[in-house]
């Protein structure tokens, strides 16, 4: 196994030119999760990353004053805010807990000029699952019309099937996508993370429906062999993901936005990060 | 949550009755990894259990004319061989070596008296898993004039996407039934097992569109948490999944045979016969 795929698009068009710098690199916090704000902001001013996905909890741990202070000294873009959603719960109050956290998930990602809002939809409180589906959508309902005020468009991603018992009932791209049409193009459009989606027979064509909606595009690989299913995730390369064709369909859909290394997995969070950022974007001129 | 999951079925149609017996109950025979074909025999004689899935590698224990004779004295019925397929390779020798292999799969099933072969297709030998597919195609292809002269009906089952990189490229029903359909109906099929389906906001439908080509329905459960998901199969009733809707399902969609309880489970495993019997027909008849 060589280490870029072989792109194939329909057998004529020529595959995609690899990147010939980072400027559409994003460092999405995950992948340095042992990690500050201000570390995490610094070393990638050191290594010449341009933006950021943010996690909320990393916000909590300097307070969002600080940390749109520490972006915005750090000159850095802001390419997302992960996450809102989980939306479904076993009470009404509990959902309504989950509407008043989002709207102030859409305030955080307002504040650090962050365009998307990644929505991670939530598990079924039971085993109801197509209740759990309506109580998203509902969910998203009621956080739209805050989402286009503040201007911050809210990415629905799809997790992949392993993840449909905890963390989101939505699964696959398709279901994502027809989720966001009931909605605004504008406010509602849907994150494809490779490592969620990749195994889809209809992926291509899924990404190509997706037009006029892609919110964001993350990359990581799938590590074989799988056990955790949470922590399997790899360096771009090192795993199955035909990467680059994933990423040429994103851009025949009209993605020219970040891209985003988004990476849970323990022997990256301990590399050091002056190790991981160089390999991160060798791998990314490489590979994606 | 309850043990049984609240069927619907667009709001009008009554919750399909429990049944009243295990007539169509049939054990997996991976359900009861440690014991021999000859055990497993003997014990569902005991319990009143009618059918046994059989695995290949229990088979090569024994030797298939010993497994035919053993079956054969139990009076017991064959509900499906597990299992043909893994296709793709990396080489044309070793694709031909897999549909050798096939075709004795296919020799045992009939010697054995099982209608169906379970196909688990294989995974992709590198990055270009659309390849791999082709090759599943062109391997079902080539086993299929076999499998009917010898009326062994060919159950293609679609893996959890969690699989896609390690055991099968077939992922969705939706994939499944597509490529069945490029078969005869008569010989060429689906085998829907809950655990790997279950997540499928089309899962219904699907199911639906595979009115006649149904080949096999598998039960067991998605525990919570999930690591290992090759391991994390449960007892019916101790997960999230909606098996008395998706059984309603395959029933509507035609599915009158065995129902084939099959569970990858250590603790499933380690638990003695007559004490797993018994709870695995008491958890038929009530979640089921």
């Amino acid at each position: 196994m060589t280490a870029a795929a072989t792109p194939k698009v329909g057998g004529i068009a020529p595959p995609p030119p690899p990147f010939r710098d980072v400027a559409r690199l994003s460092l999405n916090q995950m992948t340095t999760d042992r990690l500050s704000l201000r570390d995490v902001l610094d070393a990638c001013a050191r290594h010449g990353i341009p933006s950021v996905g943010i996690w909320r909890h990393k916000i909590a741990e300097t307070g969002l004053d600080t940390a749109v202070g520490l972006v915005r000294d750090a000159g850095m873009k802001v390419s997302s805010v992960c996450r809102g959603g989980m939306f479904p719960a076993a009470t009404r109050q509990e959902r309504e807990q989950r509407i008043t956290d989002n709207l102030r998930a859409i305030d955080e990602a307002a504040a650090l000029g962050a365009p998307v809002l990644v929505l991670v939809c939530g598990p079924s409180p039971d085993r109801d699952i197509d209740a759990a589906r309506r109580m998203v959508e509902e969910g998203i309902g009621r956080i739209v019309t805050h989402a286009a005020e503040r201007h911050v468009m809210l990415g629905i991603e799809p997790l992949h099937p392993a993840f449909a018992a905890e963390r989101s009932c939505i699964t696959t791209l398709r279901e994502a996508r027809l989720l966001a049409e009931k909605f605004d193009a504008r406010t509602v459009g849907v994150v494809a993370d490779v490592y969620h989606i990749w195994w889809d027979a209809d992926v291509h064509e899924e990404i190509a429906r997706c037009a006029g909606r892609l919110a964001g595009f993350h990359v990581s690989d799938w590590l074989v062999p799988c056990k955790d299913v949470l922590m399997n995730r790899g360096m771009m390369g090192d795993g199955v993901i035909e990467l680059r064709r994933l990423r040429e369909s994103a851009e025949r859909a009209g993605w020219d936005g970040p891209i985003e290394v988004e990476i849970f997995n323990e022997t990256v969070w301990k590399t050091p990060i002056d190790v991981l950022l160089p390999l991160m974007k060798e791998r990314f001129l490489a590979c994606v």
